[in-house]
């Protein structure tokens, strides 16, 4: 039995106080990495951004807005657990300046300077102890492969499951597994809560096991 | 009995396939809304952003994404509407360029040039017939009912509905409703349903049997 912890689900960053920058992430595929997580045994802390999904009641959960809230919580539950599964879309920019009124429009265009969130799998990477494992996911929408294994190793993470944008709010996922050695370990499509289990399989296999 | 057009929910401009600017706009206020007028013996049409609520059956409801596609909806419908009431958030700027990969972090700024959406409540009171009725709503955070009488005279509105981003994914509401002449002719504070009751009271008195 590991203790997990698990994100999901986006996260908001604000221009002012109505308009804020997201995604369509819906928690549903932390929501089905839970199920299989608590079904083979394990413990379950949820880090999750605003959803409408409900996550299983045995699992302990934490709810955040931002990405640097998700971050916080991350990185005060991350070092009592024993791997850590992100599969959460935090925004990675923000804008540099948040205005405390809401923006109105002038007829004009409005610019806007934006800048990187704090990467909250990368950090989490950097913090890893030796006996702990990290499971990123990366979206991409152009030379997958190469970019998912470069995430991999720049964030240390010990599996990394890479996905599309067809993935995001659906009930379905198709997803290749990669590896630390960047060897696909696994390929598969289907709903989300199969997708899950067999990735809670390999998970058990490669990184609890091992 | 009248055939009124329900705006409801935000809309979403996006970035990239992935990313997008939106609001928390959650539609609670648009179905009760709905379930009023529905009750009051209207017929209703529903034209709404992405969300998670439910609509009463009875109503017939159009689903959009972007401020553009709303906004061609409800030109659609409002021509064989008797009414209109705008309780939706539309996304109101949009990136002037929309990239089609995801866009990559560099560890620089990101520049980015927003231009003002179509404005929906605005173009349907340019196209209003004498016989036509507009209510809109107005969420401002300074200077409000000042603001307020500007948008009801610009879009030409019938009645502005003032409220503040409190009432934004809230099941309350405290709205100020704003008449052509500028006098505010209801302060109410509660549950949405109870304040959609009393507004579609005053649709009835102001609106519909004058």
């Amino acid at each position: 039995m590991a203790r997990i912890l698990i994100t999901s689900g986006p996260t908001r960053q604000y221009l002012d106080p109505v308009r804020y920058l997201t995604n369509a992430s819906s928690g549903q595929m932390g929501v089905a990495l839970t199920q299989s997580a608590i079904q083979a045994g394990h413990e379950v802390i949820v880090v999750s951004g605003p959803v409408h999904v409900q996550y299983p009641a045995a699992a302990r959960r934490i709810d955040v807005e931002t990405t640097q809230q998700m971050l916080a919580a991350c990185l005060n539950e991350f070092s009592k657990c024993d791997g850590a599964i992100a599969a959460a879309a935090p925004c990675d920019f923000q804008p540099t300046q948040v205005a405390s009124d809401k923006i109105k429009k002038t007829g004009e265009p409005l610019r806007l300077e934006l800048t990187e969130t704090p990467d909250v799998v990368g950090t989490m990477g950097q913090q890893k102890k030796s006996h702990q494992w990290i499971v990123g996911f990366a979206l991409e929408t152009s030379n997958e492969v190469a970019r998912a294994r470069q995430k991999l190793q720049r964030k240390r993470c010990d599996l990394i499951v890479l996905n599309s944008p067809t993935a995001i709010n659906s009930d379905r996922i198709a997803a290749q597994v990669i590896g630390r050695e960047g060897r696909v370990l696994l390929t598969a499509e289907g709903p989300k809560p199969e997708i899950a289990t067999r990735l809670l399989q390999l998970i058990q296999t490669e990184l609890i096991a091992s």
